[in-house]
């Protein structure tokens, strides 16, 4: 097998596509959903739990990795995979959106952003070839251009001026950038709701030439009418042969509506965070394990599951750890939705190669729509035996 | 293979002993450390996890399982082992010693304990006969006598005067205990650290008559000094053909020494809360993973330890999850403790089978006191590969 870094369509039904991203690190059936691993961990996970779900790719944040432990040191200990004991591909953002989310902490100049860290108020600072320079150091299998991300609502001209300088910043990133076999650097297009800006984005990126495109600036407050709107004007605008990657989305909803409109990958901390405040998701939409109608239910959390929770354990004992605050609530319950995206990718990547990811979709929003199963759907009692 | 309740030796060395422990549940090699699990979890690992240490038998505790989720609910849900995922044998403690430590929140009389909840305030009673049946509920495999406990320094009056009554509710539990193939129920020494009370309480017991003896009210602020002096007065005096179970204890050391004084099972917290506060335990005595001395070491914890942790992960991994706060440290460190743990049991055991324990005991110590692996002792860099 040849390890240089391509992605390779093998199937589409209308702008979905259904392929598969070849890197340094193995390959990546797409679409595919990439859990966050923020500091070097997926919160609450081994990373042979994140292994049983399916997931191929995860990613980490250049921002907290270079404040703690820092990237010199991931370096020394043998690269970000050795550290999290992950050898599959990892993806780092760049560190533009979470110093961008500081506000009064950071200050922005034309060259790049002086900030304060979040963890002892230490003086840093990040641009392109810094940025870049820290993938490096950790060994990103995918790099991430850094760019500016404004928050929405903001005006067109302030749109505008952002995403050009976050478009000289991304030819900064590509010359910063170390070619090396199997490995790849992702531009990022900005431009806000703003189908012009958009487009006059991503024919700048595609000037300088990436191994992938992502779509920055969205989910960030606008909704999903106008993420979908801008998702229409720009993705038939992208290269047909290279990776689209929807940064920071977001629900299961989200990701079938954006892979439908031609996204490949993705990333969130929804799984993972609602795995933590006790939110499970399901195919018939989410629930709240801490709800008093779980306290006597012996069924699983979802029949179609194979996660640890639910095949091992009854949504009574999860109740129970929730309410006990037992750390191994947030435990199971990051597992079992971790599964489920995953399960969810995989249906839906089925579909696209079957050519029947419409009647899919409506399948899967109707049953997110139906709700909970009811007593007859799924009888209890539910109780496996014991191994 | 038979299911009923009993203990087999099959070894001895001096006083120590090696034997297993046949029950309904599958049997056990002795001697024996089992985890707590206090409310239905043993904080921080799933039950495979446990297993993968080698664990044989777990404990449960009445008193936090009876106040939450309710010894009923966990019974419809199918008994505790279903409940937490656990096929083998369970120990549940009989919920004395904890309402005793509840101080102004409860109030003692002959026949039993009156408290409040140290979850919501709520009014609960407990007596030998609501403890049994609690824990015939959960389905524990070995029920405790419910007994009294004075914390030490006591006058030995009043620990004749509790070890008494404890003596009359250990008739009372016996009556109240349903008798079940493979089932078991151990009543509990006291008697402080008086000879001639702990020689009277155990000739009440045998007299009764149960399936195995348990010594209570040690570990309770004594030091190791009196504990081993109390088990030295107290072991030889105990049935020579039923197991003996020291409560609550201990350090490594402290297991050592009572294993050479004649017990074969205990339970502790330590390894369990060591691992949520950054306290490993190895071969070389315990390490505190936020000690800045780890920030850059590339060495597993211990290289004698097959755990997820030592086989997966560096020691500037943990130092980094637990300087960041992150689940995975607890659970990795409670992980490795309780691996830690079973070695120090398993290797313990063989040195009986050989009749060599006391040379062990001398070379475990010597090891114990050496402090921390050298770099020439575990050379840098260790670095597994990426599975």
């Amino acid at each position: 097998m040849t390890r240089s870094f391509r992605w390779i369509c093998e199937a589409t039904d209308g702008a979905a596509r259904a392929g598969t991203l070849h890197t340094a690190h193995g390959p990546v059936q797409t679409p595919t959903f990439m859990p966050v691993g923020t500091v070097g961990t997926v919160k609450g996970m081994t990373m042979d739990a994140v292994r049983s779900t399916g997931a191929g790719i995860v990613l980490g944040n250049t921002y907290h990795l270079m404040l703690r432990p820092g990237a010199e040191r991931v370096k020394q200990l043998g690269g970000l995979h050795r550290f999290m004991d992950w050898s599959g591909p990892i993806l780092t953002d760049s560190g533009g959106f979470q110093v961008m989310s500081l506000g009064a902490l950071r200050k922005l100049d034309q060259d790049g952003v002086t900030f304060r860290s979040h963890i002892d108020g230490s003086e840093h600072r990040l641009d392109p070839e810094r940025s870049t320079a820290i993938q490096h150091a950790l060994d990103a299998t995918i790099t991430m251009c850094f760019d500016e991300c404004p928050a929405l609502p903001a005006a067109p001209e302030a749109i505008a001026a952002s995403m050009r300088l976050s478009m000289r910043w991304a030819g900064r990133s590509r010359e910063a950038f170390v070619q090396r076999e199997g490995y790849g650097q992702f531009g990022i297009v900005q431009g806000g709701v703003e189908p012009d800006l958009r487009a006059e984005s991503v024919k700048a990126l595609t000037d300088i030439g990436f191994e992938g495109y992502a779509i920055g600036g969205l989910a960030v407050g606008e909704g999903q009418e106008l993420m979908f709107a801008t998702l229409d004007v720009t993705t038939p605008l992208m290269p047909a042969d290279a990776p689209r990657y929807l940064m920071g989305v977001g629900t299961p909803d989200d990701l079938l509506g954006s892979v439908q409109r031609g996204v490949d990958m993705f990333d969130c901390v929804m799984p993972t965070r609602a795995g933590r405040t006790a939110r499970a998701y399901t195919e018939r939409g989410h629930l709240n394990m801490r709800n008093a109608r779980f306290a006597t239910d012996s069924r699983p959390i979802s029949p179609h599951c194979d996660c640890l929770a639910c095949t091992r354990h009854s949504r009574a004992y999860l109740h129970h750890l929730f309410r006990a605050n037992e750390l191994l609530g947030p435990m199971l319950l990051t597992w079992h939705n971790l599964a489920y995206y995953q399960r969810l990718m995989r249906g839906i990547r089925a579909a696209i190669v079957d050519r029947t990811l419409d009647t899919h979709a409506d399948h899967l929003r109707a049953e997110w729509a139906a709700g909970d199963w009811s007593e007859d759907e799924m009888p209890r009692p539910f109780i496996p035996p014991v191994p």
